[in-house]
């Protein structure tokens, strides 16, 4: 009788199941269940408006995949419930709520439903700016070292920049709050009944450190005071590696979802992490690149190294025994879709017209930095730029110059991994962009001079969901054999062209001169453009 | 009896007539006639195959124009030939042909109908850089002073640059040719049978020097040792002052044009030049702008200064009695047409959404090269740059943008005059342009800090034309007086707004800085962007 494992895989505006085989990780059924509110970024349910950057969701639409999406995948696949060998879930970080120390949230309690920050804050909320930037500071005088795995730095999608912006202002949802949880950590709770914290949310966005744990009382006192006690007053403080067994589905959660009581339910995992196994990536030397409307870097190294403008680099942060580092780029597909969108063309035509130029045809060279830049300079007060236009450039020439960009920024963040002596030999890349695009794959070989490979399933979260539900449940022994066994291989490969590479090189040298002007100090125009531009908004 | 001037205007694809009653500078009828052979840049009527960068006309398209196009404007107006008091001229330049001692063009010759370099040479042939760069060089080594009014450079639209042009790749030409000579003046040696030289064209194309002439016998060996008798043996060297009479129309020309033999016929003019009076300027202080696919800036100055980057300053240039400045921005209409064609929104639907953003709104900046620089920093490899693009970034917001840019320009111009003690208090505009977009107007006025005033005719180059067969003719003793009976006064001004002006001059710095970046050596990546372009291109 065939057995699975469900990956479940929470996005950013739905939910997905995945109902994987155990014997070659192929798809058996899946389900995605769009969230009823959606990602919430002008008023919450009740007309509650949301303030400028903002984003929320209801924790109630992440149960609700649970109740739909899984009694539909076994319906789908034929499947019963004694065939189900285990759960495992990934989810966007950092997304976070405040909850009840018995885990129900502060939204659904009627005196705090209108107000927005009883809500889960989605990764995208980009309201915490100046709490990020407290934190930073904060650090900056405290010298404790808390930083120096994310290089410093502390964006404002973060944990703790967005604890702050709750302790700032409002302080009655952080009083009344028993936990402030990572919603990865959160839906594993309600699945299970256990609180059991991933190591991967914790290391990667909470700033917690392997080993030695939270930043001290008296940081977080120099922080804010309310927050002197947060580790102890609001966290849990016991985190557990990826792939270990948080707990059995509980009799309540068996009732909505149809699965039996105990089934094996895995920690949580940050989605892109998720993804590496699935694409048969277990060893150091393959940099994983998840690509859809940005780019997510991943990479497993033998040691800690601190990459000047990696987000972050954490012990067994992506796979149990190596070091994870992560690294991404704000706009990727988000940044075509503004070609296409403002250009009035379409991916086809953009494409085949495109496609048919040679390198270093257009004159163009662009910073693809239309949405900040996340990775080697972390400055979100970086704009897009655009050099070398004549009266004779045509539009594909500049889709052409953007996708040569984007490719360009993750040529450089390679070098950065090499420079600082973690070797990257070959690409893999996953996601809703391969598929779409070949011209970008080509183009992204040949920029970077290195093969890419294309695994069976693009949709590597939620596979890779199902692969930590596995291992979890003991199906496999650790993650190497169980990608072995499920990730089918690679499918498809891209491989560089030395001449095309050659001509890259010379535009690089002149993006990386772009880059080092207006990132490193040569020229602020960008941050001052954009302050002009808020100052007369107003 | 109403008595009139006609003024022959011939620009880049057709020659236009204007007949203009001498009482107020009305229009009392005009007709355009296009040139049957067209700006010719791919091949001959023949079929012969030009070169990249080319672009030739037929001389014989001029003599249709009068033949066409002076009896169709007596025709529209009732007017007797005796009415027709004086005929000016004014052309595009450097505009040049090669001919016989006696004006027959080669072209016209059996022998050198296939012969591209027997043709008229375009202001916009540009396959003459090399040219023009050996110009510069043998200047640098020989240091006759020669290139001074130009700044040291010198173009590959003018005068020398498409002689040695010739020299070098058509010695048959240049041996068999009896005159090289401006059309300008060409055009009037056909209407008088007599070659009079305007002042105009050689001190702004052609290398002469009021007082001094031409360069020596030595320098001209040292550019090509063909060339060492150039002046001598291709050139007349007495030149006219503008508002000369040139002579009387021939019997021939009589007969062509259904004018009276003898009627009065001015020395030539170049087009822009012509302008400054029809505007009402004849006095320092105001900045003529012909405003259409580029932007010539004219101004009258009390002395001679030699400003950086400006394209010329020659005395008697524009009007006689004063130093006249030329400078100019290679891309303005032809920019905005640019953004049309490209980002396939039509001029109407883009000024009304870019006409309710306020400055600095956009946060983008633009550099105007996108066809080279013009002025200032006289480089053609120069190329477009856009900076401070976001996801959000909408056409509209580029194309305002990229208006701003080009009054970036203008102001960049006006800050050089000043800073050397050329005042510049006001603008005028003519052209095209004006009465397209009051949205461009407005912002040049912002940016400048400067009232823009609008003349009654924006066909201010064959009213000039007109005025300077008047003036030719004895109708008014000076261009002053000529100026105050026919300009017509101002009918439109576009005032700044200071706050509008503020915000600017923050933008502005952004600009400059940029500018002197990208133009002033901080970095070469334009240049090196098109050599690289250049070079796969092949």
């Amino acid at each position: 009788m065939e057995q699975f494992a469900i990956g479940l895989d929470y996005g950013t505006e739905s939910g997905r199941v995945m109902l994987v085989r155990l014997s070659d990780g192929t798809e058996a059924a899946w389900s995605v269940v769009p969230y009823a509110n959606g990602a919430m970024d002008e008023r919450l349910p009740d007309g509650t408006p949301l303030g400028h950057e903002w984003a929320v969701q209801d924790p109630d639409d992440y149960i609700r995949v649970l109740r739909e999406g899984i009694p539909e995948v076994l319906r789908q696949a034929g499947a019963a419930p004694e065939q189900v060998a285990a759960i495992g879930v990934d989810f966007t970080a950092c997304t976070m709520l405040p909850a009840l120390a018995d885990s129900t949230p502060l939204c659904r309690l009627p005196a705090f439903r209108s107000n927005p920050h009883a809500w889960v804050k989605l990764w995208k909320h980009h309201a915490a700016q100046p709490q990020a930037v407290k934190i930073e500071e904060t650090e900056a005088r405290s010298r404790t070292g808390i930083l120096r795995m994310y290089n410093g730095k502390y964006s404002s999608e973060w944990f703790f920049s967005k604890v702050l912006q709750i302790v700032e202002e409002a302080p009655e949802i952080y009083a009344a709050s028993g936990r402030l949880i990572e919603a990865a950590d959160w839906i594993v709770w309600q699945l299970t009944g256990e609180e059991r914290r991933n190591e991967c949310c914790a290391g990667y966005k909470d700033m917690w450190v392997k080993g030695s744990g939270y930043a001290s009382r008296e940081f977080f006192r120099a922080l804010h005071p309310a927050m002197e006690h947060v580790v102890a007053e609001k966290l849990s403080v016991e985190m557990y590696p990826l792939g270990t067994r948080a707990g059995g589905l509980t009799a309540e959660m068996a009732a909505v979802t149809g699965l039996n009581v105990g089934t094996p339910v895995a920690v949580g995992v940050i989605d892109a992490h998720a993804a590496v196994p699935a694409c048969g990536v277990t060893e150091p030397g393959a940099l994983v690149m998840i690509m859809g409307t940005s780019l997510c870097h991943m990479l497993l190294g033998r040691s800690q190294q601190f990459i000047n403008g990696v987000a972050g680099v954490v012990e067994d942060g992506i796979l149990p025994g190596s070091w994870g580092y992560e690294a991404g780029q704000a706009a990727v597909g988000d940044l075509y879709a503004w070609f296409f969108r403002t250009f009035g063309m379409d991916a086809d035509e953009a494409t085949a017209k495109a496609g048919i130029l040679r390198p270093g045809e257009t004159g163009l060279v662009a910073l693809d930095w239309w949405n900040g830049n996340r990775s080697v300079l972390m400055n979100a007060d970086l704009t897009g730029l655009l050099i070398g236009a004549t009266l004779a450039t045509r539009p594909e020439e500049i889709y052409r110059a953007l996708i040569e960009s984007t490719a360009f920024g993750t040529y450089t963040v390679i070098q950065a991994f090499e420079n600082a002596g973690v070797e990257i030999t070959r690409l893999v890349a996953c996601g809703g962009l391969p598929l779409k695009s070949p011209l970008v794959m080509q183009i992204f070989a040949d920029v970077t001079n290195r093969e890419i490979l294309l695994p069976r399933s693009l949709q590597a979260s939620g596979l890779g969901a199902a692969m930590h539900g596995a291992v979890a449940a003991g199906v496999f022994p650790d993650f190497t054999a169980a990608a072995a066994q499920m990730s089918g291989g690679f499918v498809r490969s891209f491989r560089p062209d030395p001449v095309a590479h050659g001509v890259y090189e010379e535009l690089f040298a002149e993006y990386t001169a772009l880059h080092d002007h207006f990132g490193r100090g040569g020229s602020a125009a960008m941050s001052r453009l954009k302050a002009i531009r808020q100052r007369v908004a107003k």
